[in-house]
């Protein structure tokens, strides 16, 4: 087959999705293309306007010897308002009450389509930050987080609840658990996590805010830094929370009582992420 | 912006491989661009002679008035060859050797570009198959099925090791470790699976069998069907093991003692998928 621009517009697209946030030279895909990296550069720029026109993200060229581009999966306002108000009618389900005020979400958080959306959702909260890894404890947590790591391009670390023996060496840190206000521990491996690290942390479901705190207990064991942490729900909470500064996609009110009660809406991220006027 | 063939070559290529084995119709794509249908026909083959040539799936078309088109991801011969050398060659190191023949690789099973090949390759194996759900047992099996579940676009359960408040009512069965003939104790979620659904089980490792076979159990509590299982990696194990058939992308032989011993090669993954003569 003659590679065509119609061809190499295709294969770059994909390559692009497949690798984001990763920078490639144009002479690799000239390379591989046997096209001018005039072409390339062209091809370049149609895959940037589509990318922008439809709001998915951005393609980023960087001039120079060492230079190339990259794409950086970016949600306009618009999008994510939809993909929020999507999820929120998803949630808001009496059915999804569960004895204590914890709220089903299993089988959304098994929904590659819905791992798709929320991982470039919280994406683009972190698409200018300077992000090494994302964390996230056993075991809800952990397809958020690997939906976030995909569209970042950057490692996930799982914090286990105890010891396993296939996890080697590890360092562990007591917490206590904002609801039930127990005394547990949290261990990860220590091959894992690598001093100065920059960390985001991802979990299913706020609280207390105990073991985000765990997790940013952990954080400082390793001499790591945390640069953001991200739910995909919160739920009610009486008193002060352990941590602040979490985001959420959406909020869970509910009651338990003869009549279950359970109201979903938007959590604070569409306004953390989108100041007024930006799109 | 204007919406010319460049464009829609990107944005149709992004949404197809977003959305694999999802049948789109062509008068979809058509409203969307604002483009005839044989114009969007026209795309179609591009992207399918594309994809082919590089090996990465096939894009199908169905006829008719509820027809359209699907994109599945499927490796090509010579690309599951070089997936399978790539995870020989990370896993072949003894450092990675855990008391009790275990094998670190919880850091490898974190890292989104290994997720993804990984992915499309235990994909590659179902592209054919009627499937509706992956399942795997909690903690280091769910990256893998989740990764597969992306690709193959079906939801994944996660088969937990003791009880959540968070997950409703369960099914449970006991099984035995196979490798520490211990009694354990498995549970699903009532909500996750439906009655008659074919399941595909992805695990991490496999040694005696026993995770598996107590998978196997739940499958048929549930009244579901077993339609395969698959592991990232196969271990030594004396004696017979409790199941048959399962594939695994790579085989680990270690031994403990003053000299410390691992040696990774394929596993049976590439005979078993990919018959002779095929590419």
């Amino acid at each position: 087959m003659k590679i065509r621009r119609s061809n190499r517009l295709v294969d770059i697209t994909r390559y692009l999705l497949e690798h984001p946030h990763k920078l490639v030279s144009l002479k690799s895909f000239s390379e591989q293309y046997g096209a001018a990296k005039s072409s390339i550069s062209e091809d370049l720029s149609i895959v940037k306007r589509t990318m922008a026109e439809f709001g998915l993200g951005k393609v980023d060229t960087v001039p120079g010897a060492s230079g190339g581009a990259f794409f950086a999966p970016r949600y306009s306002k618009e999008n994510a308002e939809k993909v929020v108000g999507e999820l929120v009618t998803l949630v808001d389900d009496p059915s999804r009450l569960l004895p204590g005020g914890y709220v089903y979400l299993s089988d959304l958080l098994g929904r590659p389509e819905i791992l798709r959306e929320v991982g470039q959702l919280i994406a683009t909260q972190y698409i200018d930050a300077d992000v090494d890894v994302i964390m996230t404890v056993e075991t809800k947590g952990i397809p958020l987080a690997q939906a976030v790591a995909m569209y970042l391009n950057k490692p996930f670390v799982i914090v286990r609840n105890s010891s396993h023996i296939t996890e080697g060496s590890t360092v562990s840190v007591n917490y206590v658990s904002g609801s039930s206000k127990r005394i547990k521990k949290m261990e990860l491996s220590r091959r894992t996590l690598k001093e100065g690290a920059n960390v985001v942390i991802i979990d299913d479901f706020l609280k207390g805010g105990g073991t985000m705190k765990g997790m940013q207990s952990l954080i400082k064991e390793f001499d790591a830094h945390l640069v953001g942490m991200n739910v995909f729900a919160e739920g009610q909470f009486e008193g002060e929370r352990l941590v602040s500064g979490c985001t959420s996609l959406i909020k869970v009110t509910t009651e338990e009582g003869p009549n279950d009660y359970l109201k979903a809406e938007p959590g604070n991220f569409l306004t953390r992420v989108f100041t007024e006027g930006e799109n």
